[in-house]
């Protein structure tokens, strides 16, 4: 067994404390995909309690789906109590193309100093300031064409940088790698990006952050494979990847990881 | 293949963005309906950003399922930058029976001009004005003793209005179709009304408001047929539902379609 | 048939309608269990009209996973409205064990009388005033080493109080029952716990809350044995669940409830 089952292994021998900030549209399905991978997860955000929260938990994500001010206010003091505790976090910067606010937003984040940034290829792009061609939340740009940008991103803030798609693009500036796992139904889910950023933050809880992060990617798009395999549609294949998630063995994930060094 | 699988085919055939401000209940479910349907959906809010989005937007959809007043907000300076704009947008006026909050909020909403209102039959009566019996956000009447109101409405607002229950009833005021298809467990299934109304706005988006609603509840009716006679409950019909979205063909639906004008 | 059934019966010829202000993660899945059961659920929350709408409720839940500082003053409102009014109310004091603040907005609620209060065992410890050890919204104590606390809660309160796990424990300080339905994925879905909740609201809506919550929770056990038994990982074992719910015979309950008075 290759190292990305042993991760597997090592996250579910001792399960991590996962908070997640993160949008309406992705709480639950979020929660029962980290459930299913055997961390332990926590949803709240409220500014009355985040930072003692963030204080007790393993590792943070931050999503700005569907944020507002408050819930910006609420992300930074999270980030903060982490960065300032060495703990990790994992930024997920939704439609940062879209409006003002998001890039605001998401520059602000980022001077927090994000463990790993997680996003699309035109999410990636934009926070690199490179010109990035999104719809809505969609990504408009090619993994391959934010390769470069991820790069610049990683060097610039010290941040390991996923670009997901097709297939993966995993940098910390130096190294990198392509994931080739995953499943063509998988745009067609909702949620399922966001969900991916709170599996990357369950690994990375225990584990480098790069390998870590390419052990997550690996593991969620053969779990993808897998139920795509025996589905027939968006609302099955939802069904089964829970059900695949769950009964993933390491033995399982290093025998159908596709990671590449490029 | 008539008009109905046409639309659906040209829905496809470009993609609509469609921006949703919509109930926390209903989120996950309605952006996953509007995967499955073809188009591309976002969800958000904030007063931060909400206008500077809806300029993007092919079509917005409005739902005051948990909404409140800073919600509501953002609902106004939305739905504004249609109308102004001359773009599409929907409102789905859930529960506007059940508190003063909701009727004024309500009022405040329909002046702004809605392209189409689609809510159940308690809703439609009492957004036209007429006594409405509901129960929580369920009705209490039938469509048919919903059908002058709605026509009033219609006449009063220029607004296509959508009546949907075990028939709905669709009409601008001047003509008026029933649309038979639908399944006898979709109300035992949360948010399928409340998604209906994206997919409403989906259709909208590049067809005349009449038809394209019409086709709409025809769609969503027909594939609601197909998982319901392969399902034996409401969790294996909403599974079946999706996948029936996803897979139906132009072909299917001109086929499956009833409706009448009436 | 013995009473279990016969409350299930009687929920479905006269169906509740359920306000529940709870959290984001579990909205859509208590929505949909409460549908399944034959209850009428309403989501809603905002300060303008949470008064005004559980005036109309039959019941009232209260469930603070992802509460803040505005939600909670909408609680209190809303539990006020019910207790004055004599109507029951259910508290479910998610992970009040993480956070002072969740320790204080709970001994604030506790304080407005709820008819029942459900967590799992180090919830009702932490809100009895017992040392508890929980990890993020998880029980981190047994079922039974929370049963003296449970006690001690139902006295002090005058609440119904009941502590579910792998066997649950409901007492009103005085009369005992232990549970033994359940299956052992259940912990593995998320909002499950939230959304039994819901279902003891739907139950004490016309029963005794003593033997309505026996009743809610043998119910909702024994539909999550019959969906373990046929499916294989929790994204199938949650749509099973469902369906099972909703199929589940007055017969059928009365002869699989496991209950024992102790």
């Amino acid at each position: 067994m290759n190292t990305t089952g042993q991760y597997l292994e090592a996250l579910r021998a001792q399960p991590p404390l996962v908070h997640n900030i993160t949008n309406y549209v992705a709480m639950n399905v979020m929660a029962n995909v980290l459930l299913a991978t055997g961390a332990s997860p926590a949803m709240l955000h409220a500014r009355e309690e985040v930072g003692e929260f963030a204080a007790l938990a393993t590792v943070l994500t931050v999503n700005i789906g569907t944020f507002d001010g408050e819930w910006l206010a609420a992300m930074e003091e999270a980030a903060t109590v982490m960065t300032e505790a060495g703990k990790p976090w994992v930024l997920d910067p939704v439609a940062v193309f879209a409006t003002q606010f998001r890039r605001d937003a998401v520059a602000r984040l980022v001077a927090l100093k994000p463990t790993v940034i997680r996003g699309n290829a035109s999410e990636i792009m934009a926070v690199a300031g490179a010109e990035a061609s999104g719809q809505g939340a969609d990504a408009g740009d090619s993994v391959e064409a934010a390769e470069e940008a991820a790069r610049d991103l990683a060097r610039q803030t010290g941040a390991v940088v996923a670009v997901t798609g097709e297939v993966d693009f995993v940098t910390d500036g130096a190294r990198a790698y392509r994931v080739e796992n995953g499943h063509a139904v998988m745009p067609k889910v909702t949620a399922l990006g966001c969900s991916l950023t709170g599996v990357v933050g369950a690994f990375v809880a225990g584990i480098p952050a790069l390998e870590g992060t390419v052990a997550a990617l690996a593991y969620y798009g053969l779990a993808g494979e897998r139920a795509g395999a025996r589905t027939d549609g968006p609302g099955s294949f939802a069904v089964a990847f829970l059900d695949e998630l769950h009964g993933m063995t390491p033995e399982a994930l290093s025998a159908g990881a596709r990671v590449r060094a490029v």
